[in-house]
């Protein structure tokens, strides 16, 4: 039985979760073309320096830039926005998003130890002209501040906005779905697949020449987990991208990040010991955990699609929106 | 465009690869049935210690009792039949496996060095009984002298005899696809999923009350690879298994074994270098034999429902073939 | 500073566990000597099914056959003793293991879920007649029953009865260290390394002529820990190795398991969450706790040399006693 | 035996590698310096994208923000310099020696494929203002640039300016062995540890109060291996690490990434497959490969501390020269 969707099918659902855009679009010449953006998804609404919350990552395939990642993984823990970006923009990105958090804690790398900034990326070098990085740190500030508790707006926006998914235009998706008292969310930044893949649709036309691309899955949970666990959920994402036809090409960067609001760990804290409350692995819930994060990712792809205009890029490249409803 | 099937749709398609079961099957007392068995994979016809082959795991989800993965994964090698039965039976599959390995080879343990042996399961608990350990390790002997050439025998045989998959008898099921010169071929042992979650039929009934299950999923493929890109083939197992639908539950050891048997190493040699051939990663062909991945780990898991027959089991159990032709 | 050493400087100094051998010593033949064993550790004296323990593993080098990682690392729970044996006697142990926790647990494989055992195991051939298995699963239920909350028995017992380390006699060892309120415990099977390696002795006399061998090393505390803090711990392990001079061989098996005490875990339960106490990671007592391993490891090896005593075994071979006081 | 050192005892005694610096210094107020910088290591003399080499990364703790390694171990090359530098300039030299690799290849990202870009970081904020990010993309091109053959410049120049090793002046630090024909190189930027923890000398001082800090140890060989094998060498880092004292910790990103100049891999070909020669593993060579990377990563640690000068940097503060002759 599917499960039921959350409110507005969004990331957002999760409470306190925010996500901002920008959107960068320009004729520069004959053949370039801005075509790209940042989009910013934070965890809570507070400082997320100060205030860090339970995640894990899974590299389903590592051909991908990613940062980030290695800190999250040995700690378990989030304490910045996740950026997500494009491949060549993830430097400019990265000292944005540490420049906001530097202003916003005048301790960190003075009294208070270093940070951990998490920045995904997609190429999307056939409509964009990625070697004039034009992302510059303050897209990546605007895009954090833009961030908000609304509906996400998805298709053709954000970073989302040069990215191509089974030869039609993708980008931003987000889905939702109720799992009992909890909501599990799903936002990714599609960039990949074939027509002839999509396994949703008949897209049994014309190829796009274009490379393997690469898909960012972020999991977004109010359900209370803990770091081994939120991997679980980030492995699940592989069962969803695969529900939609993905065949995981071999440049593909498929990289899935989970976090959890609940159990949120002070930055500082007198007590030596800190206590979590976690769901236990074995509870028919944590399988209905599991299947929100296949639901989600797989119609977080196909919505990357739905939602997304028809784009015209450099050198007149033109990706068409998606016949699908 | 999925690819063409090999000449059995069948993992011994692959040159050089043979397998071998044991069934086990008898009803003991009104409550207890023996109904269980052990299936071997044997990469090549020669002697698998003296000629090892390169090979990877990939763990889905490890909720599991597999054995000999931590050193297929340093050495990047296989050097035994890798080997399927029940959780219970691991260690006495084990000891057999090393037994007819200890025959072959009179040096392993004596001037030359140990040996590794593969050994995967899936809990046969619904209608085996399991808790009396039936299997021997005679059975694991056999498992091997048994293995042939011939297309393999699929459904509720060997490893399968106990399995069940989406609420239905599972078990063995396998398939092969061609790539260009090449063939990939899986074999699974199936055991997991709830008939709602199938997306390849309509199994809206009643369900069973079966606990998550597993699958063993092991790729083999004639294409030049080394460990490092049997480990990428590995991970596209679970794109496949989305495909079928499964939600890989928090019960569930989900792994993936792949092997080449176009690399081998030779046990001794007097060399210090050896070479090794092997596809370029981003060649399109390697696409492909992900493609192939995919495709023959979710038909194997099919065929393991389309070719198992109603089995009776223990407490006077009965699990019914799946409604597929 | 190093840190002080708990009560007997021993891994029962950790509250609730016990350690059991069992050692197998008989002269077959003028070839064949049977010289090996058992070594159980338990967790805590209770039933460990239902009530498990946080843990986790680290494979330093890979070249081993261990039993259980995989279901170790998933859920992060250590749900049965970790036993010690010879490498071809990992299936018998298991299965001897494996039938002492089904005789306690009457629901496990029938009502209840699996089981999941964890073996780990070095190469002892060079003095055991290790081909001819001579550890049967009684030997391991006996480790089980023998184990108690005494100071362990160190040096040629149990599992190290036939092992060698440095080109001396090796085998178990054993030491403890206290970190305020709290206690770390390591337990090493050492069976590595050449003399001239050997940085806390000068061992430079003529060789023996022995393969890499392996290092099996557990580590228990009651510090409040979870899974992915034990595998922190498990990960210090290779610098107390590196400090006794290991070059982690090629055909050396080193691996660390590591468990705390302070968080059981109930198999079964009425409520859907738990909750757990953990020691923030940055708090100093973490960086002591981290000493605490290396410390222990590092002494623990040597103290398997100070303790074996020179050792008779197949064809006449003999293993001395390390020069050491 | 100690292995015999190489022609410098410098990571350059690699054929093909070079490594250059950028040092920033510069009293700014009464409380601010720049005292920071980048470093370089070129694995060959020739274009780097077009001209990958095998390599691997592993992660000893995680507590560190290094970009590029997902891609290099999913894909087993390196494809970029290995830049170092401060904690939060990974973005600016990310940036950096992107745009280098750009203007040298016309294709990245517009008909070839993306690029990776590895950078490593340690905290140099006890003497270097480093939220000030005087680190600019302009520096690491100039790095880059300054890249030579020449036996590298140790101490407190480049990354290592302001960094801090066992209390007092650590940095740049490099050592070589020969084994056989072949020779492996160790370059390091150190910046972890307290004094009392030393076990090459005795520091047996006033401790500093500095936070855990890190260590980027990269490892440089012409042995002919593959991913799978360095990535072995890349974890016997930590046994290296470990015979300076190193406690590992929590706060300490310490990461090794090892390459092979032996087996380049072209960006481009016409054909399908590629051959790789390595060395067999269980060859004796290989294990002095590995005591050849334990005892480079020790004395490199101990050469930066040999090599480095006091230093004033921030707020007055002043780390002291070791007294080491």
């Amino acid at each position: 039985m599917p499960l039921p969707k959350g409110k507005h099918n969004c990331i957002t659902d999760i409470d306190g979760v925010k996500v901002g855009h920008v959107t960068l679009y320009e004729k520069i010449t004959n053949e370039d073309t801005i075509c790209t953006g940042v989009t910013a998804i934070l965890p809570h609404e507070g400082n997320l320096f100060q205030k860090k919350m339970r995640a894990a990552s899974h590299v389903i395939n590592g051909y991908g830039k990613t940062a980030g990642l290695v800190q999250v993984d040995e700690l378990g823990l989030l304490e910045s926005p996740i950026m997500l970006t494009n491949t060549f923009s993830v430097g400019a990105v990265l000292q944005g998003a540490l420049q906001y958090m530097l202003r916003q804690n005048k301790d960190i790398g003075d009294t208070a130890s270093s940070l951990n900034i998490v920045v995904g990326e997609c190429n999307d070098s056939y409509l964009n002209s990625m070697r004039l990085q034009a992302v510059k740190l303050e897209h990546a500030v605007k895009a954090i501040e833009n961030s908000s508790r609304e509906p996400v707006q998805e298709g053709a926006v954000g970073a989302g906005k040069g990215m191509i998914c089974y030869g039609y235009k993708g980008g931003i998706g987000t889905a939702s779905r109720k799992v009992d008292e909890y909501t599990v969310g799903c936002l990714v930044l599609s960039n990949f697949g074939k027509r002839e893949h999509a396994l949703f649709a008949d897209f049994a036309t014309k190829e796009m020449d274009t490379t393997d691309g690469s898909i960012m899955m972020v999991i977004a949970t109010d359900a209370p987990l803990y770091d081994r666990q939120l991997k679980r959920l980030a492995k699940r994402c592989a069962a969803g991208l695969g529900r939609t036809g993905s065949h995981i090409g071999n440049g593909s960067g498929d990289i899935a990040i989970a976090f959890s609001t609940a159990n949120t760990y002070d930055h500082q804290s007198d007590s030596q010991t800190e206590t979590l409350s976690f769901i236990r692995d074995e509870h028919p819930v944590m399988n209905k955990l599991f299947q929100a994060v296949i639901e989600t990712t797989e119609e977080a792809v196909i919505r990357s699609l739905k939602c997304a205009k028809t784009t015209e890029g450099r050198d007149g490249r033109v990706v068409e929106k998606a016949p699908l409803e």
